[in-house]
């Protein structure tokens, strides 16, 4: 069984430990040398090349991802020459453009936020005559973390998006959210798919930050809606592989629909040790149209608290050891990149039956690497 | 932080996970190529041969071990060449020779079968008279799964290995034991002890069969004083890393140390998914003198069931495939080695708060492979 994916950065060095085990062959297209996932990267190219990821994609059973930036034609290129590729174009289509995404939720009757596809600041005008004076645009394409997302008050904000971006800007209602929430689904070709409990995730400055799995006080009627909603985007979208759907929870208990991530996400690392299949491995089982596994978590609690910015390598070994130290029960996971103010190098995840206390020891764990 | 391994089995392929997510650099010398470990193999070479060990050695913080049958004088080149060894020679002569290990436990008061070194079949005729007619012989050196170890109700039963071997055989009570257990005890250079709670393993045809952890009715005071033992011998031989003490618990509720193994061990693979820090991330942390992980485990059972023999590759995929369709909640954990009859190829974790369960879910899934 070999897999390969595109894309060299954490995600994909964190499907090596489950291929492993599994005794599936991870083969990586990384975009540069002493990636994140280098350890598995056969080939270094650019993954915008149809031709590099053709003969990237000779040897392998499927093709999936570690990012959604793949161009649709080199998408197609692959499928045109029968190679099994998951999650497929026409499911990535919504992952890559946030407008196609809106427009499908809404045909699927998915709750989301009031939003429009802005053609001009006119139509951003009217838009915030109707909302209160404030909303979110966001340039349809190529956002990530934050950044191709604003908060505007007036119709000029996003006067600079509509010059440089091509098409229409999509502007969204700025949700009176309670909290964040992520559902993780995974689905296979043949059709099987799986839903997760669903996060509670905390982001702080468009990052996330914290994660706690399941959502505190989430009744069952809102663990049911929630998979139910996952897995009925997973099947409208047709998603194969992992899916993560971002949700807003309203003020007013509504949960309607942020954003997508097709492949495994930061919302659910605390699955590789808070679940019996972490997302990981569900999401190498996934592509490769194998069962999928038991999705039940290990504890009552699992939290992950991500590790940003940080030291360099010279002072890592001792605030490791200090970490560990102070933190026994504490997993940490580092993606083996260079830190930089507010990049994510790392993540610490635990389990419990003490909500308080999980949440404990992963911040203070993670405290050591800030 | 570089750890390199000697031995590409399967117990350096299972250190590749944890290395990932723990960003430690892995570098094993591997027999050959294609062996388990070889996604981690950055040499192919001699064990025996010093200056092969002493090359692969010079870049790394650690040099550790798959396997215990790297020659002392290859041992003792690395100390002497300022090579951090965990385990060290010291220790590692005790796991390499039955008859130092036995004299050394002796030393320590640590509770053993009767046991002679016998030079000659008279040795073994007064034995036997002593000892109801029946004993174990084995080979001080070179023995593991069943080999080297042989049952005899005369004197002249290991006439062969005396011909074979160089010095004295290990002739041991054949003790009446109600069970077998094996204790994991974790151990850094500086001195940080910890032990897992003690497991129960099943052998057939002298192979590591299942293990289930904790034993099942185990008191408190079993747990104790085989965890007190464990440390005993790992503080008493300086062991460094992982350490396996198996043990008899006799019908009249005693337990006796049988073996020792100086790594991660078959009898530990369990805490993979069963416990906070597998058995592999606690050898890489105790060999680099990181602070120890807690072993706490996940659930109230963990089972283990192995994987011997099973098909070729041609079949193991629609055996995978059928395996996790009926047993989701199965951790397969697979060795990346070519099947032969009794070879162990692999092995099923399952993890649960119903002890049957366990057991059925972990042997049925592994019972696909069969």
């Amino acid at each position: 069984m070999r897999v390969g994916v595109i894309g060299g950065g954490q995600l994909a060095r964190m499907m090596i430990a489950p291929a492993v085990e599994l005794g599936v062959e991870l083969r990586v297209l990384a975009e540069g040398e002493g990636m994140s996932a280098s350890l598995a990267a056969t080939r270094v190219g650019d993954y915008r090349d149809a031709e590099t990821v053709l003969s990237f994609a000779r040897d392998v059973d499927v093709i999936t991802f570690d990012h959604e930036h793949v161009p649709q034609p080199v998408l197609r290129a692959l499928v045109d020459a029968g190679v099994a590729v998951h999650p497929g174009p026409d499911a990535l289509q919504y992952a890559q453009d946030k407008l196609v995404m809106r427009r499908r939720l809404a045909e699927l009757g998915a709750p989301q936020p009031d939003w429009i596809a802005a053609e001009s600041p006119d139509d951003i005008r009217a838009f915030l005559d109707d909302h209160g004076g404030r909303a979110v645009v966001k340039t349809p394409r190529g956002g990530y973390d934050g950044k191709g997302v604003r908060v505007v008050s007036a119709p000029d904000q996003a006067d600079d998006w509509f010059e440089s971006v091509d098409g229409p800007l999509l502007v969204e209602q700025l949700v009176d959210f309670h909290r964040e929430l992520a559902q993780q689904v995974a689905r296979r070709p043949s059709g099987e798919v799986v839903a997760y409990p669903v996060a509670e995730t905390v982001q702080r400055d468009g990052v996330c930050a914290e994660v706690i799995a399941p959502a505190p006080r989430a009744s069952e009627r809102l663990l049911e809606v929630a998979a139910r909603l996952g897995v009925t985007i997973a099947e409208g979208l047709g998603v194969t592989g992992m899916l993560a759907v971002e949700l807003f929870e309203t003020a007013d208990e509504r949960i309607l629909v942020n954003e997508l991530a097709m492949r495994p996400h930061n919302s659910g690392h605390w699955t590789q040790d808070g679940a019996v299949t972490s997302q990981f491995e569900q999401h190498l089982r996934a592509v490769l149209d194998l069962p999928l596994g038991a999705v039940d978590p290990l504890a009552d609690w699992s939290v992950m608290v991500n590790i940003l910015g940080g030291p360099t390598d010279a002072g890592l070994t001792d605030r490791f050891s200090a970490a560990m130290a102070a933190h026994p029960v504490a997993k940490i996971h580092t993606y083996g990149k260079e830190p930089r103010p507010g990049r994510k190098v790392g993540h610490v995840n635990t389990v419990g039956d003490d909500l308080d206390d999980a949440v404990y020891e992963a911040r203070a764990a993670a405290g050591f690497f800030a």
